[in-house]
């Protein structure tokens, strides 16, 4: 079977995840040129933005990237058009049923990856003609599964289930939980806060800061009935906590989310007021990096990581 | 600094959960005798029993073995007694402040293990004289923390939070599992869910049935408001979900609980009203096994894993 480098043309098997709001061209390049897969977000973009993304990132490396495109997303036609057109390599489908599409992407020689919360979704992806399926957990920011298995019980399963590569995503930030993913059998990693925290990521400044001064349990999975979702606490996810004490009924907590919230929390920097989409390893964070710091720092560790694992003794 | 199988006199980092209703002399003693640590669960016992208990497991090994006492218990007194009399080298706290008791242990010459869920737990646990910290991710069956952080993101924290040894639990069953809590920083693993699967552990055959029955997605964590608490999907979660689509008060979930319902599940195989604590990985386990199988499986899985590891090049 093809390794998953080579099947995605990359040097090393780090996917920087396409996060609402924080992954514009800039970053899909800069992670792109540093070996790894960068990702060009879709979800907040309008197709003629998405389109003139999709251009500065060629413009800005010669190397391959990926378009992450909730299925969802009430444009995802016109996406998908512009996806063909300006040659995209690889496609990362998440929210949907990636039946409709992957045979679509692959006809026209792209790479399909399918974002997946459980090993009967990750099987369904296979058979649907996905090239590997990334496995996200519990733990991760954004969207989440309604399955809630954390990413340690979820990729063996995964694993276990389909013959194509396993890309394991949800707390993973660095060499030792790259290595730890690997071990369970993943062949690479998807890494999304690690990258909201980056010099590169669009994400507003405000909100980098409030991300890398994260402590532990400073973030929630919420909002189950809309579609689970993995914040920062702030005074919007205490409103949703008040909400719920006071009993909202689903069309009450649709009115208190409203529109734009993510918008005004990650790109505008709203703290108070906006919808802060991040993941449990936050907490882990510490500090801004370049993407290249990220993706070198992270292989420079997971080598130390071999190296040690190599001299221990039971 | 000592190593955590220097500090228990035990031959592989392995230990096994204090589970109550499924944790007595004959779990522990084959544990222990397979060369891991061995736990009786007093959380379900009257003090006689516990004595009787530990009496049973002295004279089934000779190995070092564990009692685990949660705090909160009412009887903590005398177990902490019957634990102090009758010479049980090893104490797994959890469940409250272990600063109360680690010194008294101590000063007794016994070894004293807390498990927590947060570094922040940890370093009071380190404080407070611990000889090592048992941390616990949001996967993990039973009593569980607030905070939700999972294995993945709980132990580098940990480990990054004090300079004890640091036990990873939730979430592992297998010699990979085991491996990936390592290559994170944690010098063992406490393994709750694969012991009750076990054809020494007290759990009722049909308890053991339903927990190598099931399947991803079959747990849940909930009654938060009273204690947190990780069960197999049964008519009883149904009934607490419905109780939490009515808006139940605390109050009507502790009625809705009410006592002995662990033992009717666990122990008596009401897989109907009873209790049914487990971990999400139990959708891992497959089939019941010796303890010695697991512990020793375990270690060869380890050690296969330890060799791939090895070979990858990136």
């Amino acid at each position: 079977m093809k390794k998953l480098t080579e099947i995605l043309g990359i040097e090393v098997p780090i996917i920087q995840g396409g996060m609402i709001w924080c992954s514009g061209w800039e970053l899909a390049s800069a992670v792109s040129n540093a070996g790894g897969l960068g990702t060009i977000g879709a979800g907040s973009m309008y197709p003629e933005i998405l389109k003139e993304q999709i251009r500065k990132c060629k413009a800005a490396t010669d190397k391959p990237f990926a378009v992450n495109l909730p299925l969802i997303y009430p444009d995802v036609d016109k996406h998908i058009q512009t996806i063909l057109e300006e040659e995209v390599p690889v496609v990362i489908t998440s929210a949907g049923n990636p039946k409709l599409h992957a045979q679509t992407f692959r006809l026209a020689g792209r790479k399909v990856l399918h974002v997946v919360s459980s090993a009967k979704f990750a099987k369904k992806a296979e058979d649907a003609g996905c090239d590997a399926v990334i496995a996200e957990g519990f733990e991760a920011g954004g969207h989440n599964g309604r399955e809630e298995t954390t990413t340690l019980c979820l990729i063996p399963q995964v694993v276990d289930a389909v013959s194509i590569p396993v890309i394991a995503a949800g707390g993973i930030a660095d060499g030792r939980s790259m290595m730890a993913a690997m071990v369970l059998g993943a062949e690479g990693v998807q890494m999304g806060s690690r990258f909201v925290a980056t010099h590169e990521s669009s994400a507003h400044p405000a909100f980098k800061d409030a991300v890398i001064h994260a402590g532990e349990g400073d973030t929630m999975l919420t909002l189950k009935e809309l579609t689970p979702v993995r914040l920062l606490n702030n005074h919007f996810a205490d409103q949703v906590r008040l909400a719920y004490q006071s009993n909202a009924t689903i069309d009450q907590l649709q009115t208190l989310l409203g529109r734009g919230r993510a918008k005004k929390g990650m790109f505008e920097g709203d703290l108070i007021e906006g919808e802060l989409e991040i993941g449990q390893v936050a907490s882990r964070l510490g500090n801004l990096m370049t993407a290249a710091q990220v993706v070198n720092g992270t292989i420079e560790e997971w080598k130390k990581c071999q190296a040690l694992v190599g001299t221990w003794k039971i």
